[in-house]
This record gives C-alpha cells, structure tokens and sequence, in this order.
C-alpha cells in the first residue's frame, strides 16, 4: 500500500535531515555510486551509511549491487505520494479561502 | 529565511507523524480549536500538546489566543516550501528520462 501512513511517515522522517536531502538531490540528476552520491555531504562514511539505509527503508532510494559497485536511484513514486499529500491539504486550504472571497464579492455586489 | 536548510527539516519532521498529518488535515478544511484539531485523533491531550508544539515550531499551523480558546490555522508556505522541494527533485529526475527517450528515438530514426 504506497499511500499508506507508514510510507508517508518513512517518506516525510526520509527527507527531514539535509544530508539526505542533499543526496536526493544529487541523485535527481541520475544514478550514482555511494561515494559519488556522498561527496560534498562532509559526513563520515559510517553516517552515510546510516542515512542511506533511512532513505532505502522508505522506498526514496533503491540500491542495485553490480559487482563491487552499489548503484543508487531515485524512486518517483514514494516523492510523488508525499508531495500529493501536501498539494491535497494546501488546495483545501486555498479553496477555503476562495470560498471567503466569493462571499465577500457577492456582499459587496448587493 | 524560509527555504532554510532548518525551515525544511522542521516541515518534513512534522509532517512525518500521523497524528500530526491528521492535525494538518482537519485544519486545512479552516481554522479550529485545539479541542476541535485533536478530535478523532485518539491520543492523550498532553501527546496532542507535544504535537502542536511540534507543527507550530515548523511554522506550519499557527496558534491565536483569544480569552480562553486557542485558535489553530494552517499557515500554507512552508507547506508549499516542502512541496516545491520535492517537486523540484521530481521534475529533475523525469527530465532525466525524457532525455534518455528523446535519445532513443532519435537512434531508432536514423
């Protein structure tokens, strides 16, 4: 289930520290290796390890093992389910306010 | 600064508990008491209050007192500040694809 809360929770907790938003940037711009995904971050590599795991635990990211090289990629769908999640709250929220003006339109036109 | 590395942190923190996802959903249909925000959530007012304290620390819902009832609203931009990363991220990696194809197709022309 992809839209369920714990992949919201996972996705949302996933994309809450910079570093690993910084890595989801860099993979953005297409596959990576760990080091090419890491570099910049000027974090340890044990750390990297740990945020990369945060990111594949919530379905951001997936690893393929090819030899000795460890491929990272970007996962649409999960990045897709939490921003849906946010645009529905704020169209609610706009409507309301649409709703408020049209009111005080029609007021101001009797 | 609101596309502060912290503004987002804050944001993707808050939005990646249910309860908090709940709060953020029962305000975008208008402003309401803390009372009303917690209904149906099923958790303890002191749980509530951690949360609330958590949204309004991450500028996403903002408290008014007024005598004895506190009002809570949704504020929309660092909603919008968090969508917009993701889709920005997004919008990357499907460009990615596009190009890939555009390649493709322009092989299989030739």
């Amino acid at each position: 289930m992809v839209n369920g809360l714990a992949e919201l929770d996972g996705a949302f907790a996933a994309l809450s520290h910079p570093v690993r938003r910084q890595i989801v940037e860099r993979l953005a711009h297409g596959a990576a290796t760990v080091g090419e995904a890491a570099a910049g971050t000027g974090v340890s590599k044990p750390a990297i390890t740990k945020h990369l795991r945060m990111l594949e635990k919530a379905d951001v990211i997936s690893r393929v093992v090819e030899g000795r090289t460890h491929r990272l990629s970007l996962n649409a769908v999960p990045l897709e389910d939490a921003s849906g999640w946010i645009d529905r709250q704020r169209a609610l929220w706009e409507r309301k306010f649409d709703v408020v003006e049209a009111y005080l339109e029609e007021r101001k036109g009797r």
